[in-house]
């Protein structure tokens, strides 16, 4: 049986981190498309994600990419994140928009790049220092086009060393989480292609060093829940960054693509109870809303999450052992569709009225104003962007 | 027995158009790398792209991309091109460059959307009109990025209605030449995904209508050479973007991922006929050196491309006829591979030599100087881009 | 607004034909798992058939595969079809069983082959006379494994003057239907790998022949519901085989790998009339229980096809309409989702008590004893299977 | 500067295992075509793989299947090896064709078949303790069909006790090496899946557990030369499973689907001192000649190793060093498609005559007369197959 007070109770609880950048204007190769309101500073995305977490009550971060989101001032960053009722979370270091980092950053065969690069990552431990971020996330866009461009052993070295020095640098409290992507910016190699690289790096620099699972980042037909399963049970599940994909990093909004994978991703989380308070997980969201608007497809987002996270919560774990060590796979697949089957809406819209918010986040968002008002305020200025 | 001597002929006569847009900068949403020395303006597209027939001598056509490629006078880049070897090629058609297009261009549910699209593609036969060129290339980045954002039904009326209409227009010797595409820009569905849906347009618009494959465009696993030879049978294969690729649309140098599909492409080609000077087939470059040098990117491209066509021209048909009439798997194979195995290097040498060439394109590109020129010439002003 | 009548009325005229093979022994190459109670001839087959029809009341019909299911007496078979409440469906020809066939079937380089294999397919619409069977589905095994092995293009011209011949045979209501298949047994080239070379080869026969799309049989990464709203708009869609799968063709329960599109899948069919009497759509299963139970399997199966339609025809068509018109992308894509995340079980529960049948068709099988007789029962004799 | 002398030597030293189940009979799970004069027992097999021996003079081992190569006298066995030129080399265990592994085997939910599966690998010990065998090959079946069908971490528990038990039992000399594979025949997971859980495993384990990589077992897009790399590096690559694929494990003749990449694969081996006589790495070759004959398949396949691993060893290694730390993009890939474009067959034949052997195996084996004794011979019995 189910505890649905239980249930409730870790609903309540969930935390999710939205990223700065799906504040911004994102796109493709092809072109950026522009929307009206976009945020202009980090201030501006900070105030946005504060309404994300106002209207949806499970969302009290907000992810920095830097230098996309360097201010002057950390300490007032901070304030304005907590006068919109959030604070800082994980810094994403960026080692990929300089024209210096063409051939790699910390992989590059210049020594002269790589140390420019490692330079940034430790600058990132500073921000964190000052912001208080308890992780710092790795994603190294370092890759090789063309069969012979460069050795590969050679740049897994170059890594190593990289990843070792930056590990050195973590204080106490501060973990490093390393993120891994099949291919793209580079399409024949990438430095971290895959959760086995990543995981052999993190198990080498020790027990701070986790992996962060991008659920967009792998080849079509990996079964993400089993590496989910499995790096829980080796401890060094560190992160999810969420998004959903049909074909490559689509960078869609999570669940849009596949509820049925995000509910068994969440599932294996909830089973090894990567939800309690104890848990190291991160959950964050890393999307590009290219073409919807982008504090409603962050708001649409966290819903996902929480209905997917819901359901997997519904699993009745009990009846679902007993089917499985009976060798009973109807029966034990049953189980599992039967919370996933359930509309568990009526139950997070009563979970935000006890909290009171709105049942209705995504409407009550759109009756407030702030779409119109930031449109309306935000004229002049640069847009924020990937600026590629 | 095949004849050497037919060979070299075919060789000879082989002609491969450079697309304008490889000279310019080009990159992923992550970075777009700028190189020193890129053309501001089509005029030196054209000049760089000369330097490449001149070292190669089978690519004596540059493709245009409308309106990056747009000058107020199209006899003066005519003139320009003339002066640099070549001629002005097939028109490509740019569709996804303005707002506007943020929900598709000819699908666009908004009617005055789809009425702007396509008064630029009629504009594009405009420009063929004083070109003299004889193909519109059409690409569409049209689709969709959510399950339930439009109607996939009426996204085809509008584009078989858009498409009539531009077939209406052309000349007597004008062609339209319709690609297809899996995935990118769009994430959920693209409006031409694939051979099929392109194939039954083009059947639908009549003899002027012809297939695009652009070899990077395809599922994982798709064989590429069998969709060559069915379009070739259906007399419906109009033209090549040839490139290569590991992962998705990655746009490498063409036979630089995987030289022996390259092969079993060309040999449909040859084997069907395809090369003769007869054939209606149009074999493009579409590629983007994001990290190499531009100008000995094309002319490796075009120098695999011939490598792969003299393997393929050199297949024994008969041999390989009577063994598959054999049911002699390994034995049919074998006349294949040995084709494949052959060094065509000292063939494609002598053939270059007899023509008054360098043996060795690259080597006496880079003698040249004419990197370094352009290097030195072409400061201030804006470097040519996709503008994303 | 939804008019809940119509959707019931709709499920309740909703049709599943079940494949015979299913409730054989099935496995992969590596192991066929036999089960206890399974059937021994096509009369079983047909008495577990109607099993599923009882408990489900949407599946009244068998499809057959030749020779697997031949028999002396087709009357007989079809009285036992009747006894068991149920009637004998779509005829699949099987030309792939053979060690005459190991190049190919009507591919097959050799004539005498080719004669053999279309003798059978004209036999098969033999039965069909016999039978009453609308169908005759040709699944081709045939292809190639490595590169050179047969010519591609005169495969195609075997294949074309093949299904001349068959399709002439057809009697006057009776269809051809095509199925594609990108990949296994042949691992080089499938002589039909597509839907594009199917629908090209039913263009080329006639109003009689459709095209079969198994949801199993694409490319990673295949917009499946894409191909069934085009080839609705050409007219050529003729049936389904439902199964599901996470990597090839793995056959399993269908709705169990991604129900989501499962439910895409069903929209499209929907929302172009596919459901209505009038339509031209067989409705069929195509699956493997390798190591669950077969009749069980068959009622889940059938269960998730009504569960996905009902869900389908939730859709507020009208609201989704609008929204897509107003270029509303998450308002779209809500309407979409909000039929699916509706739990439609107590709906159709309903509907089957309405049918006088228990709500819980696994259930009520459980519970009717049938399980235990087939196994008390079904001894000696060889079981059905592939036989491969 | 290539040392020719030294590449010579290196093809020379080369040693490729043959599988004693290529030279019985295999196919899909639609038909196993049988073949004239296939092996009927272990012996006929062991003088099969000698034939190979014979005319290449790189394949001296015949690996093992237990229990299909299982035989009373192992001495006796070993002694026909013997007498055919070549001995025994890796013993394969088999838990995946006995009813008892419908759910798995050792990760099986039952205790019982677990113990089975258990002792069986541990006979396979005993085998390895009387033929000599270094190695013992893991490859495990064992996997799920349904989501929610087993616990995929208690799975890996179970995994993890049942390889502890094996690795114990190992003699000083003798290897655990355990093999990964994406899918098939489970469906949904599989409980060892990629490199990376493989490669956890192995490190647990102890310096006497490696990885094998099989060629055909990766998700599409994986980079297969990168695993290897990263596996060299880490000391844990064990062996490799050579044959070639388009789209699943599809058991091709290694070299048949893409030769750049069996020559990329091999470059990084030979980059790494992967062929010195130091060398830890197994060559084997694992495929299934499904349509072609099997002598002569294995014959080419030993050949298309031989014929990558000459161009890998041709790379001129210091001239491609220099270009890629000057970050020569098209220079460092030039310098390895130079050693790839070059036609080696020419070195391969003078090799052999220097060894005594005819330059032309399959020529020589087709005249040699072999194929027709054994037709001729080999009537009665039951051929050697898989058994499914």
């Amino acid at each position: 049986m189910v505890d649905r007070q239980a249930v409730t109770t870790a609903l309540a609880q969930q935390r999710i981190e939205l990223p700065s950048w799906a504040f911004g204007n994102s796109g493709t190769r092809f072109k950026v498309f522009t929307q009206p309101g976009v945020p202009r500073d980090p201030f501006e995305k900070v105030a946005d994600a504060g309404q994300v977490h106002a209207f949806t009550g499970v969302a009290p971060s907000i992810a920095l990419h830097i230098p996309w989101d360097s201010v002057e001032d950390w300490a007032k960053l901070g304030q304005a994140a907590s006068d919109a009722g959030i604070s800082l979370g994980t810094v994403n270091a960026n080692v990929f928009q300089d024209d210096d980092y063409k051939l790699g950053s910390v992989t590059n065969p210049d020594p002269r790049v790589r140390r420019k690069a490692l330079d940034h990552l430790l600058a990132c431990v500073d921000v964190m220092d000052q912001t208080g971020s308890r992780d710092l996330k790795l994603w190294f866009s370092d890759g090789t086009n063309y069969p012979g461009q460069d050795d590969i052993r050679a740049r897994q070295d170059r890594l190593a060393e990289a990843l070792a020095a930056v590990y050195a640098r973590l204080g106490a409290s501060q973990r490093l989480i390393l993120e891994y992507k099949l291919f793209e910016p580079a399409f024949y190699t990438m430095d971290v292609p895959d959760w086995g690289t990543a995981y052999a790096h993190c198990l080498t620099l020790g027990e701070k060093a986790k992996v962060c699972v991008d659920t967009g980042h792998h080849a079509p037909g990996t079964n993400i829940e089993f590496i989910v399963a499995v790096l829980q049970r080796a401890g060094k599940l560190g992160a999810f960054d969420f998004n959903s994909r049909f074909y490559a990093d689509d960078d869609l909004i999570v669940g849009a693509a596949d509820p049925f994978q995000l509910f068994r991703i969440l599932f294996e989380v909830t089973a090894a109870g990567g939800l309690a308070a104890s848990s190291e997980i991160t959950f964050m969201l890393d999307q590009c809303h290219n073409i919807e608007p982008k504090i409603p497809g962050q708001i649409r987002s966290v819903m996902n999450v929480q209905e997917a996270t819901a359901k997997a919560l519904l699993v009745d774990v009990d009846a679902l052992g007993a089917a499985q060590r009976a060798g009973d796979i109807l029966g034990a697949n049953a189980v599992l569709m039967d919370a996933y089957n359930t509309d568990v809406r009526p139950l997070l819209a009563e979970l935000r009225q006890s909290q009171g918010l709105d049942p209705d986040p995504m409407g009550a968002y759109a009756r407030s104003g702030y779409a119109e008002r930031i449109v309306a305020d935000r004229t002049g200025g640069q847009q924020a962007g990937w600026g590629a």
